[in-house]
């Protein structure tokens, strides 16, 4: 059985971090599948999904990684390609990835207590995202 | 169909490394499913899992890596938070994933001779670790 | 149901970018699986895959993060254990991790507009790569 979901997030721009958790669990809970796995993937190329401890410390920790691997002001290839701005976005998403995919029985998510499905804008604008939910199971 | 399976793995803190391609492939083989796709999850916010060459040399390489990203030692925000002394666990946990996504087929796992699936601890205490094997598949 | 569908490329060493899109779309036309999700696994552990705007700026600004993150002529234990030269890519592989995982529905991806597939070799020789697409689904 295949179900699904869809929903949409305004972020503020790079760096915003959105808790997903809630959503993915509500997705499920709706749906008529009680195990299986479900992959919360981020419909574009400059945003990405991961788990985390979702308190403002550890985000802005990581936030703080991905600066000094991908400095939003660094000089990037693909600021020549397109006069866009937005080089570090692109680098940052394809390095963490655009979904995570995590087992769910008996309609519960198999996290660990402090551990959270994130959503992390990387562009240097705000906007709408969407992530897709995809629930495969019985 | 959709079977879950789980096991522990009890590990000697920040960067101790665990081949578990074998509890995996066990899974499978006590499992009904033939082909499908099978998750690795680890529960909670401080390990992570992926694939590697598992020998000590590219173990070791990998943990010196990650050590320059997020040093053990560093300044985290997730510790003013807590009092806590691991944030280098959580950065290091967010930017790997916390799980694998492998395909089988005929019950075989479709890794390369030398890929092996890895848990690599990342919190700076010994402990207990949990992992889900969700299969998917007929 | 689950359809296997493997694919192989030959790829150019180190840095060598390939859209592969195109390749797990026609995997999905020609199963008659229709929504699911489809996971592109490569089979080795010294290449990666993952989502990016496919245009040469962007990845080379991605090799440019990997080449600093794990430098192609650096020092590496991996080496001393097998006299290897491909430290670096083992460490890039096991970082970036092995598969994509994405949903379709009405047998279309659900990638953003700029957002392709991409499979990134990182060894240090030329080769041929294989892809297994495991499509899971109904």
């Amino acid at each position: 059985m295949v179900i699904t979901d869809r929903f949409e997030i305004s972020t503020k721009g790079q760096g915003d971090a959105h808790y997903i958790t809630g959503r993915i669990a509500a997705a499920i809970a709706r749906s008529p599948v009680s195990n299986g796995l479900v992959t919360a993937f981020i419909v574009g190329s400059t945003a990405g999904i991961t788990t985390i401890e979702f308190e403002p410390g550890a985000i802005g920790d990581l936030n703080g990684l991905f600066e000094r691997l991908a400095p939003r002001d660094g000089a990037y290839r693909h600021h020549l390609q397109w006069g866009d701005d937005n080089g570090s976005s692109h680098v940052r998403a394809a390095l963490l990835g655009p979904s995570v995919t995590v087992p769910f029985v008996d309609r519960r998510l198999t996290l660990g207590t402090w551990q959270q499905v994130m959503l992390l804008e990387f562009d240097t604008r705000a906007g709408r995202r969407e992530v897709v939910v995809q629930m495969v199971g019985e």
